[in-house]
Order: structure tokens, then C-alpha cells, then sequence
């Protein structure tokens, strides 16, 4: 049942539910296209968590969003419904402040992010260059005025609306130094859109800059499993008694897959159940990674197994 | 001789670089970093190209450079002192208003890049939607007030300094229909630069709607063999018997290797010696095809032979 098979929930026996329900002890959700789309919870999502939370689990919701503070995602929980505390919110933007306070990182930040990042850093007292439009000026006065914060010894990059060329020429400049340290927050490419347009995600950013830098960065959001550590260091979470419940497989489930976890898809965001069936026949280990061990056609359909 | 051996010219017995300048017969230069720097000239390369075409032989100019109309090269050769007229001058934007010109291309095109592009676009009478900075606003707004153009049927992305959010969004949302064309004029990642700053090339930009798009780019620029095909059937050129100069590895000698031109680097530009040595003995296939046939300190040490 925990092999990659792509069963669907509901198709097990009452036992094998039973089993499956108490063969994890915490849970790690993401949330947009799980538990909400915009500002609207999906279909019992709400209650299925705070079920799951009332019967001993552990929970913990992990986004990718790197554009709030971990406080602002504790006002949207409670707003619709999910009972939640912060220590519970695991937010790229988070993990970023987490990661670089752990390491005693004492230099100041340069940000090409949004002030989820700026205001989590503020929070543990690491110093950095701001958030926001930078000036638009042509390319030679850009190269005459811009004078580099010699005290920037890393340089963060997330989702940020205002991304520019002095940006991307500021964060390559900084990053020439080998010692500056270069992080992303995650790298989506795309935010979930039912419209006719393709919203850039932070996916974009990160190849921007890593392509004029030639430097990698060190991700820390899903699909990367520094987020596993930091559960296991902070927490002490058994990566195999963890369910790991996602809507888009090349970071949900890709990140279970990685760290060991079992792992849920939901279809009511991202993927769709023809990929997932195609990446279970591919020889492509890669794609194989991406098979979730259960899926349901919503988070809501798991809460009539946990009455 | 011509084989991937990293010979420095002047080390030639006179009778073999008499062979040598017998074995072409079109000479294919880059620019910036061999013939001049910014707007001063690298000491004799003028001379050395003028005696060049004296002899007969017939020369391109070939540049990345998309940010100039080709009559504004042939103003700042002519300044420099090269003889030069307009149907030598290859640059990337002229190759992208080529190449949709010659495929019939009837629609209309959506620019990230500069005048460069859309004026070469005129030049050949192909529709686009200008170039310059987009408005900024929020994405919220920026998807609600957007109307995406129906006549688009190509995206273009050439060195944009006012490379925004909103660009990357419509340009994305153009190539979510398989039908668009997406059209990249290089990938070079970053302009040679003597300080301290890395100044973003336009493989920067590419990175980025490529990642949002989720698809590859056809490009057209050095080392993307499409300018030998374009050379072959407008000039009738002979790859054998072409010699390609330039500063920069990865574009202008790869350009030459997967062309079947012989090759010389400049050392006045972005690749250093060492860096060609260690590609030489490099066990990577790919590596070995960035070495050069022969070099020279600066293309001007070749005015003695030629004399």
C-alpha cells in the first residue's frame, strides 16, 4: 500500500484506511490548492485538519510562499477556519530567517524578495539592503551610481514583483564574491492560475540571477530537504510515521518522495491524475519520484474516515 | 594544424601561415572584445580587417549585440576606421527580422528586448508591439487590466534593461498557446565588463521567460548554428574555407567548431589562455569543442603576415 501504485483513497478496505490512518503521526500540508484557493477554503479541507489535530497529530503547514510573514498566514488559517498556532506555519520566507540565523550569519542580506522575507529576517535581527522597487536609470549611470554594500554577504532571492535589471545586476555583482552566500526561497516556476495568463513564479527570479551569477543557489523550500532537517532538528519529526499532502507533485510530493515520507495528493490544484498516471509507467526514476502513494479527488473526502 | 591543438600563430613557420591565410576565404568576426573595447578600437584590428577585405577575402561582422539597428553598427565601424558596408554586418536582431521574414511570419510580434529588435522588425515590415518600459503595477491589477493581444503569434527576447514582472507575465502567457513562436536572439549570460559589477546579459532574460513559459527558446545568435544556415543560403559561403574570429569560447569558437570553421581566438576579450588549456585536456567532449584551431595575443599581431 505504501509502494508507489497510485491507489485512490477511498478504493481501500475499511482496515487498510484504518492502517493507513494510523501509520503516521505528523502531518505536513501544503496549502494553496489544498486547503484554499485565493481566499476561499476548499470543501471541508478546515475541518479535516482541525480533526486530524484534535485526534494527536502533529501538523504543520508548509508553503512556499515567500511573500508573508509566518504571522500573516496564522490570520489566513484562522480566518477560514483551520485552527493553527505559528509554530505550525513553515514558510519559505521562514526557513530563510531560520536557516541563517542557525548558521550565525552576521553580515547584512541583499534582497531580491518581498517583505515576507525582509520582516522575517527583521524578526531575528539579521540586517539587510530592503524590499521594494530599486531606480530605474540606464546602464552606464547604473554602473556609476550603484555603489555595492560591502557588508553584503548574502544575497536572498524570492518572489518579487518588482524585479528589474539593477536588481539582477546588484545580486550577480554581489554574488562574484564566493563567500557571499546565495539562497532562494523555492523554485516554481509558475503560481497556480485559473486565468489566461502565466503568473511567474519565484522560479523565475532564481534562474534569472543564477544565470548571470553561474553560481547555484542552496533552495529551501519544496521539493529541497532542508525542510526535512529543520522538522527533524527543531521538532524531532519521524520522517517515516509523516504524511506528506500536496497538490502539486514536483514539490509536495517530490519532497515526500525525497525525504521518506507518504505522501497524499489532492486534485484540486496543480496535478492532474493523467500526469501522475503517466509519470507511474515512464522508466524515468525521476518521474517516478514525482507518484504520490494515495491520492483523493479532495482533502475534504478524507473526513468521513476520521469519525 | 587545424586540428584541436591550441596553436599560438607567430609560432607557425612562415610557410604554414601563408597555408593558413590560403585555407579561407570569408572571414567571420565578433566585435566587442576583438575589434574594439566600448568605443576604442583594439590596436590595429581595423588595419588587419581592412587589409583582409583588400585581399578578397569576405568578411561579416557577427555580433550578439541586439540593442543596435544594423545601420547603427556600420555608423560605429565606419568611426572606428573598418571598411565596411551594410551586408556585412550580422547582428542578432537583424538575424530574428531575417529569419520571420523569410518563414512568412504574418502575425504580430511581442518584444522583450529594445529598439534594436523592433526596428529591424519595421525595417522588414513585421508588426509588434513596441518596445520600452511596461507599466508597473500590482499583479492583481496587472491580471485584471491586461488584455492579451490575439495577433500575437511570436515572442521574442532579446537584452532588455527594463525587463519587468509584467514583460515576464505576458510573454509567458503569449507562449502558453504551442502555436507562438519563441524566438531568442543569444543566451550570453553576462557583458564583459571591467568592474566590479556583473552587468545581466540577455541569456538572462531568456532563463527567465523560458522558465515560465516551460519551453525552449529557438535561438538564433552565436554559437546556435542558424547564422551558418543563413550565411550558406544568402552568401553562398563555404564552411571549409571560413575562418571565425573571436574573444568568447562558449559563443564565437563553438559557433566554429559545430559549423566546421576554422577558428581563432583574440585574447583582448572574455576568454583567458588558461581557460582554453584546461578545455583542451578536458575529458568532456563538450568542452574540447571550445577550443580554438589557433591564437593570438590580439587580432592585431596579424597584420605582419598580411603584409
Amino acid at each position: 500500500m505504501y509502494t508507489r501504485t497510485v491507489t485512490k483513497l477511498s478504493k481501500l478496505s475499511t482496515n487498510e484506511i484504518e492502517q493507513f490512518l494510523n501509520s503516521f503521526d505528523t502531518v505536513l500540508t501544503d496549502c494553496d490548492g489544498v486547503l484554499w484557493l485565493d481566499n476561499n477554503v476548499i470543501d471541508k479541507a478546515n475541518l479535516v485538519m482541525n480533526k486530524l489535530r484534535e485526534q494527536g497529530k502533529r501538523i504543520f503547514y508548509i508553503t512556499n510562499n515567500s511573500t508573508k510573514l509566518r504571522d500573516e498566514f496564522l490570520k489566513k488559517t484562522s480566518k477560514l477556519g483551520f485552527d493553527c498556532v505559528k509554530d505550525e506555519v513553515i514558510s519559505a520566507s521562514y526557513l530563510v530567517a531560520d536557516y541563517l540565523k542557525n548558521i550565525g550569519f552576521n553580515k547584512k542580506a541583499y534582497i531580491v524578495g518581498s517583505t515576507g522575507i525582509s520582516q522575517e529576517l527583521d524578526l531575528v535581527g539579521i540586517k539587510h539592503t530592503g524590499v521594494g522597487p530599486d531606480v530605474q536609470t540606464s546602464i552606464p549611470e547604473l554602473l556609476q551610481t550603484t555603489k555595492l554594500d560591502p557588508d553584503v554577504g548574502a544575497v536572498i532571492v524570492g518572489f518579487d514583483e518588482h524585479i528589474s535589471f539593477p536588481k539582477l545586476c546588484k545580486a550577480g555583482s554581489y554574488l562574484k564574491d564566493p563567500n557571499c552566500l546565495f539562497i532562494a526561497t523555492n523554485t516554481d516556476e509558475q503560481f497556480p492560475s485559473n486565468t489566461d495568463f502565466v503568473v511567474p513564479g519565484t522560479g523565475v527570479a532564481v534562474r534569472a540571477v543564477q544565470t548571470c551569477a553561474g553560481r547555484e543557489p542552496f533552495v529551501l523550500g519544496k521539493p529541497y530537504t532542508y525542510i526535512c532537517n529543520a522538522l527533524i532538528k527543531e521538532y524531532g519529526i519521524n520522517p517515516k510515521r509523516t504524511l506528506m499532502i500536496g497538490d502539486r507533485c514536483n514539490t509536495d510530493i517530490l519532497l515526500g518522495t525525497r525525504c521518506g515520507f507518504q505522501t497524499m495528493l489532492v486534485l484540486t490544484g496543480v496535478t492532474t491524475l493523467n500526469e501522475v498516471l503517466q509519470w507511474k509507467e515512464s522508466e524515468n526514476v525521476e518521474e517516478n519520484e514525482l507518484v504520490p502513494d494515495v491520492y483523493l479527488d479532495k482533502l475534504g473526502d478524507l473526513l468521513q474516515y476520521l469519525n
